[in-house]
């Protein structure tokens, strides 16, 4: 199907704002919003439905359009003036697709080795914290990535666009802790959680059996749960005054000192 | 001197508006904002000079203020409606000061150790990741960290805000990368860039005896200079499909294997 729109009012369009603004609204329908070319690629490749696909002649050529994605999608063409309404970002890409969501269940998650490294993270809230985590485990190609009791949609247009589309690189699961918990003992996979008192130092921990690298939040670290069934609670020592780091950070810098003892091992 | 202004057309009120918007106003007066009280006081502690407090009694107690700071300095109370509109981070914190920036000239670095760890940052843009940087710097107790060819002002409020108030808890000197570099030479420092061709593995370099890491923007990375100038240029390895790192996590994570090596040296 071919369209053309011009007018804010048409109900797609109202669709889309309000997918890219409610969550509710991407719980309700299962759909969500990914923009740009790189975005909307990666997410086809990982396999999710693209369900219509808005964009606009003069920012986007409609032949790179037509190669990006090989499903049969509505293709929706707007004016440059509604784009510029319609688009997260400003208007620098020109292309913006509706997607189908998947469900992210522990159930589904594969390792494809025996000793896979994961990370979990607790109840992060920012989504720009979620994007980088995630970024960073793209880079590590960590074997997963589990949100434990999520506060924020993973299809917030502010995870997708933080995460530079490694929300669709990743294997990425949702859970209670609770469940979590209950996987990696059945998985028989080593719990080793971010915590601030009477912890092991990070580097002096033995990443190299099957480990899942666990963080809180900034204001508040890990639940009592984490810490009571942990393998391992761990610290990055710190020496400075103000003593506070950023999550993604810390989960970086314990992720690849675990990378660092696999590559040695 | 206690006054009490409740117009927003006040020119004191005028000048902390300006100075918080505008770099220009910053350079022209020598003078930036800081908010929240952690962060004046980690100022003042770190020998910034105080000029003036604004604060709001509905939301800070004058008590405490006056705790705050040692020095004589002008305390302007303001009504809530005004604070709120004055405020950088909404209405939570309830007092801002105007303070007197320093110089941060490579000149007036001292360091208290012959094998000093440095991170050197060129030309970062996003004020949040100078934040970030420096956030991770205090934790790590680094020795210094130095901006080459700085295109945001440190000054910046975000900048000020991201770092959770560390620009005042690290020694930060700018200057030309060329400068710097004559810098690093003069001091015998091993200067350890971060690139993406024909480097060394950052877990393969020893960190152990002076040291700079150098890091560039996401988009460009680093410029020649720095690249033929390196003791040994770094990289860490990216198994990923993106390899895109956030360069405040990249620099963390090699700052945190030179602490892991000087620990265990």
């Amino acid at each position: 199907m071919q369209k053309y729109i011009s007018s804010i009012q048409n109900p797609l369009i109202k669709q889309l704002l309000l997918l890219q603004e409610k969550s509710r609204e991407r719980k309700k329908t299962g759909l969500f919003v990914v923009e740009g070319e790189r975005e909307i690629a990666l997410a086809a490749k990982a396999g999710y439905e693209i369900i219509s696909l808005f964009y606009c002649k003069e920012i986007y050529s409609e032949s790179v359009l037509m190669h990006l994605i090989n499903q049969p999608i509505d293709r929706i063409e707007v004016p440059l003036e509604l784009y510029k309404k319609i688009a997260y970002r400003g208007s620098t890409e020109g292309i913006i697709a509706i997607t189908k969501a998947k469900t992210h269940s522990l159930n589904t998650v594969i390792f494809k080795t025996d000793s896979p490294l994961i990370l979990i993270a607790e109840a992060p809230e920012k989504p720009g914290n979620i994007g980088a985590i995630l970024r960073t485990a793209d880079a590590a190609n960590l074997d997963a990535v589990f949100i434990a009791n999520p506060k924020t949609d993973l299809y917030n247009p502010n995870v997708i666009r933080s995460s530079v589309g490694c929300l669709f690189t990743n294997q990425v699961a949702t859970g209670t802790t609770s469940e979590i918990i209950t996987f990696l003992k059945k998985n028989n996979i080593n719990c080793y959680c971010a915590a601030l008192k009477s912890s092991k130092n990070y580097t002096d921990v033995n990443f190299t059996s099957a480990s899942a690298i666990v963080v809180g939040t900034e204001s508040t670290g890990l639940s009592e749960s984490w810490l009571e069934n942990a393998t391992q609670n761990i610290i990055i020592p710190m020496e400075g005054e103000i003593d506070s780091m950023n999550v993604s950070v810390a989960a970086a810098i314990i992720i690849f000192e675990a990378k660092r003892q696999r590559k040695n091992s």
